[in-house]
């Protein structure tokens, strides 16, 4: 078979999952939490199950579901989508990114992305026959290069693809990022997805910058968010996008024939969970502590943390301890110390010199613990 | 925002589904049962979901359950194909369809679909610059032109899609026809789809001719099945692909960045459940019965019946009722008599001349004597 994805191996969080199992090193890798999610949503769950709700949800999800993410989205950033023709409920947030590329990217089109980036954009650019390009975020937070964005933007330039707090990095976009942003596509006709799937996950009292408040940025994007994330819950594969109804129409022409419908009993459950905004509004807190233990224990290793300021990922460079490239040593790490990290080169899609591991910090204290004893090894 | 699917609509089902429950009709329109699934089934999801199987699944699908799916394979149709390396877990039949196709066809391939077919066959190939070749199922029986599909093939030819037992037509292949396309595939390179969802929705004692039994067919082919039709759960999202180590690798590399993974708690219970064979080996039983039942209440009716030899779909004709188009005819029947079907023009890209109405008798007998009573005003 030739290949669509001749340069695509089995995604990283896999490899890593499957290589921490294998010699039964304690897992930093996928992010995933490693503690319960909340056991009244699972008898919410059951409860619709036993009820009967096991066929076919609407294909654009349920709108008690849809209504309810409208109301926390007027609730979290001001701006209340319309649920009929603007909330679409995806199968993850994977599905929900490969469905807006897949609905306005063509043949030939360009679609800016900032790289490390999550490791499914890329493909799913090249499967629509664009192309991607690729622009490194700068510095040790990784921001966006804005004169490169603006270098970067041709008449071909189809999409662009933002992520807030970001995946690997933990860097966030601040109101100036924001209006950057607005200057420079307000003219254009640049479609923008802004994955936000870790919007409840932002610390040190910082806002998070959904565009959902930005009306002049809003009008051409797609906004992705998870319930995985926010309810430690990834194996449910529940997640949504927001997007105008002009957009949101092409994105349902594609969703409808890429999984038809979302996990039903998940919805009606999701539906009456998210009446109590505390169970997402608690979020900021709860791993602001996470971040904080993880960052002062692991002061104590030979890592040079870098900053964190949202999301439930760590960066840890060991540049100044070794030439080995991230895979080798991440591999090395999984196998001799017991403790299984992500290569953020894994996030580029041609390898650069990195030297920079990600830690995920959702996991219980007791993990996080002994995966920092064995660090300390190092 | 310029439409890559400009022809496409939402798709019939949510159309019927969502004009169904506006006019408070009996829905025997999308391919769902309105009976409950195994409660037992229900409480190993439940049970799993309590366990803490919450995270993300491995992307390919959890081993215990390829598994199970590999010795159901070669129990079912005498081949056992390797769970690792060509059996994938997908979200749903329809995820794992778009994967395939999404693997293999490229701008500029051809691939043959037989009309009428489901709905998501065309929008999947023409999302990948494919083009989709129509050819017309014949007769009442709806046959496949081997005529025809001998001169449709070209060096362009990438790909075939064949679904047995058919929906929407209830028609299955038998030897002879699984011998003829053989004889056409041996020697080229064409790959195939083979939609099996309704294996085991068969009728009369025939046997099912999955692919899985040809070893000059399986070696080019994607074989997807689903456990929404085979446990009365088609909200669930679970069903699966088996193909070749070579095929699956490509399947995969989409697969995983189209949903990542698969609801985890459903997998480790259909895990468990699928070890008692009886809980698939009876379901021809059962909806025989259905069949049956349901063939006999609509020959008081005026539609006359077409063969039904598998799935849980009944084609019912008026043409010598009326001239009025299917989806007209189709829509005033949901408004003025109360029972939503599907017109079978929808499985056709061009709408032609039908007036052939399709009926989902996967439902409690009560529903479809109150259908039925209501369908003999006509
Ligand atoms: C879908 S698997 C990866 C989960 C995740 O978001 C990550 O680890 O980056
Ligand atoms: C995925 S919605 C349609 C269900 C089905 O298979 C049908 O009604 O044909």
């Amino acid at each position: 078979v030739h290949s669509k994805l001749p340069w695509v191996g089995t995604t990283i969080f896999t490899v890593m999952s499957r290589m921490a199992q294998e010699v039964g090193a304690i897992s930093l890798s996928q992010g995933a939490p490693d503690f319960a999610c909340s056991p009244e949503l699972i008898d919410l769950i059951a409860h619709y199950m036993k009820m009967g709700y096991n066929q076919y949800a609407p294909m654009e999800g349920l709108l008690a579901l849809r209504e309810q993410i409208a109301s926390k989205t007027e609730r979290c950033y001001g701006f209340a989508p319309d649920p009929v023709t603007e909330v679409t409920v995806t199968t993850g947030a994977t599905e929900g990114l490969f469905a807006a590329i897949t609905a306005v990217v063509r043949p030939g089109d360009e679609v800016i992305v900032f790289e490390p980036c999550y490791d499914s954009y890329i493909p799913a650019i090249e499967l629509c026959g664009g192309k991607a390009i690729r622009l490194s975020l700068e510095g040790e937070t990784y921001r966006i290069p804005w004169q490169q964005l603006k270098q970067a933007i041709t008449s071909r330039t189809r999409l662009l693809i933002i992520n807030t707090p970001h995946n690997p990095t933990g860097s966030i976009l601040r109101k100036p990022d924001i209006d950057q942003l607005t200057a420079i596509l307000k003219d254009s006709d640049i479609f923008l997805i802004s994955d936000e799937v870790y919007e409840h996950i932002i610390f040190d009292g910082e806002p998070h910058y959904s565009i959902a408040r930005e009306p002049l940025l809003r009008e051409r994007s797609f906004i992705m968010s998870s319930f995985g994330k926010t309810y430690h819950a990834t194996g449910w594969k529940v997640g949504y996008c927001i997007a105008p109804a002009n957009l949101t129409k092409e994105l349902r022409k594609v969703h409808q024939f890429l999984v038809f419908s979302t996990h039903t009993a998940t919805q009606y459950a999701l539906a009456e969970y998210l009446k109590k905004p505390e169970t997402y509004e608690t979020l900021p807190d709860f791993y602001q502590e996470k971040r904080d233990k993880f960052r002062q224990m692991m002061a104590q290793t030979r890592f040079r943390l870098l900053p964190c300021s949202g999301s439930y990922f760590q960066l840890g460079s060991y540049a100044h301890l070794s030439d080995e490239a991230d895979a080798a040593y991440a591999t090395r790490l999984t196998k001799e110390y017991g403790v299984a990290t992500i290569p953020v080169s894994a996030f580029y899609k041609e390898a650069t010199d990195q030297r920079v591991l990600r830690f995920c910090f959702a996991k219980k204290d007791e993990t996080l613990e002994k995966a920092v004893e064995r660090l300390m090894r190092i």
